[in-house]
């Protein structure tokens, strides 16, 4: 099956566009109508150098992790998903993989409210990227930035743990847990938190890295030096985490494991977010940005999150 | 060097930015401003599978065909280049290779009028992806579909056959050749002419695949089946690959090579284009769309052009 044959049988459905996509799937870029007068052109490539790899993962698994990074990425700012561009590599032609991965695609793009508008596909190994497009009111942008001190520290979404203890099932340290598995495989991003949370918080940023790392991002990001003081007993751990781990391995798996897609959120002292969340430390001015943990320093054989490139 | 340092280091210029650029590199996703009161998000990411693979080009030609890949897109809509994402993916860090990688793209992107507004880094198999955003008067994209009987099929751009006539240098089949290398290594795409071409082409396509395949793409996108007849005295050919190859092959590598990025159009018979311009064929009125060279069939044993996929 060829590059052209891929992209009309998975990837050129003749679902609804909405009105305002000009040119979708097909062209050489595709076109959004904005401003009156004026349109956007998007178009994503890709370059591999390099042919093999084998297939590590299921098709829908792969789709929805691919899919929830990008669409995480929108609800941190607390936009609504609009558009989708999809940049496939595989190493061959297998539609018991590919199937099943369109078929996710599609359904998570639909639940999710993207439509696909281009993108192209290579023999390589295994990857894939996603261009998602999204919008929002004028100035309502969840940043990063704006965090400070006095701000309490907030979690959005399910008590962590349980992706990064998916990893130990990866590598066959302990035995396989459906919920784990889950929590790895389907991620599901806070699309409509983050829109609740625009009115209120002062930053905002999605688990992905590890909350540990991705709350120094916040910190890092601020304009005055932060520090954040997080409290055990008030960070969300996944009970069948604690309960396989112990108590003191579930915490560091929670607050430095990676794919939560969860949203770390700040807002002032007194305000209370509008959707479901746990109070797990406050911030506080200091000399250096940094975090403690239960007033101390942070266990110093933590690794601190998930760094991408390592 | 971690992703973080990685992005810091390469990616995070302090350029000025265009007042549009709310949000840029930084951030969960990039916030441009559009229609008053809208503003759009946008963000590109990456999953991928395996990990090896060696550095098989220098840095200043991966970022060169890169970048004119997804720009080439845009100059086939008529577009105007306005923002960039990139995703990168390196097996190592290499410091040797990553400088001058980063050094051609921030060069190119100036020239090329893109500014950068995001994007990742991850580690495994050498690959790297660009989103590109432009900009047009509304309706005034050039697309594929609107070829029409009676056309006359042009081709705006340098002589073909050298960006083909370089894999056979790769190859080891005939000695190294600068000018086929620069063809291949550091491609320009025809952003200026495309935008001219915006009131005269009734279609339009970028040359990445060949071509034939590519005039093929204009003639299954038009709203009735048409064949283009070529004619061959009528292709510019690069006169140093007649002399190497012989006219019979540089012939066919001209017609079916890829990467040439040069602009397939087709204008309304008595329309001459407004930038420098080869008439190459016309169209007329068949059962089904196809090709013909001098009035036969193209020869059985040319390969229609390159599938990245294959």
């Amino acid at each position: 099956m060829n590059e052209f044959e891929l992209i009309r049988r998975y990837f050129r459905r003749h679902t609804d566009a909405p009105a305002s996509v000009v040119v979708g799937v097909g062209d050489d870029a595709a076109v959004i109508a904005h401003t009156p007068g004026c349109e956007t052109v998007v178009s994503v490539d890709s370059v591999i150098a390099g042919r093999h790899v084998p297939l590590i993962c299921s098709g829908e698994g792969f789709a929805q992790r691919l899919l929830a990074r990008g669409v995480s990425d929108l609800a941190a700012m607390g936009a609504t998903p609009r558009y989708l561009l999809l940049s496939l590599t595989l190493p061959n032609f297998d539609s018991g993989w590919v199937d099943p991965f369109a078929e996710r695609f599609h359904q998570l793009a639909v639940q999710w409210g993207l439509h696909l508008i281009g993108g192209d596909t290579t023999r390589g190994p295994l990857s894939a990227q996603v261009t998602v497009i999204g919008e929002l009111p004028a100035g309502s942008a969840l940043r990063r930035g704006g965090a400070r001190a006095g701000d309490v520290v907030w979690m959005v979404g399910e008590p962590l743990g349980g992706a990064r203890a998916y990893l130990d099932v990866l590598d066959g340290s302990v035995p396989d847990h459906p919920v784990w598995s889950a929590r790895y495989w389907h991620p599901n991003p806070l699309i409509a938190e983050g829109q609740a949370l625009r009115e209120q918080a002062t930053a905002c940023i999605d688990v992905s890295d590890g909350l540990c790392q991705d709350l120094m991002h916040v910190l890092e990001a601020a304009v005055e030096p932060l520090v954040a003081e997080l409290y055990t007993d008030a960070v969300p751990i996944a009970a069948d985490v604690i309960e396989v781990f112990g108590a003191e391995r579930a915490l560091e798996y929670a607050l430095t494991g990676g794919d939560e897609y969860c949203l770390l959120c700040t807002l002032p002292t007194g305000v209370t977010p509008s959707v479901p969340a746990e109070a797990i430390g406050e911030l506080v001015t200091a000399e250096t940005p940094g975090l403690r943990l239960d007033g101390e320093a942070l266990p110093s054989d933590w690794q601190l999150g998930w760094d991408h490139s390592r």
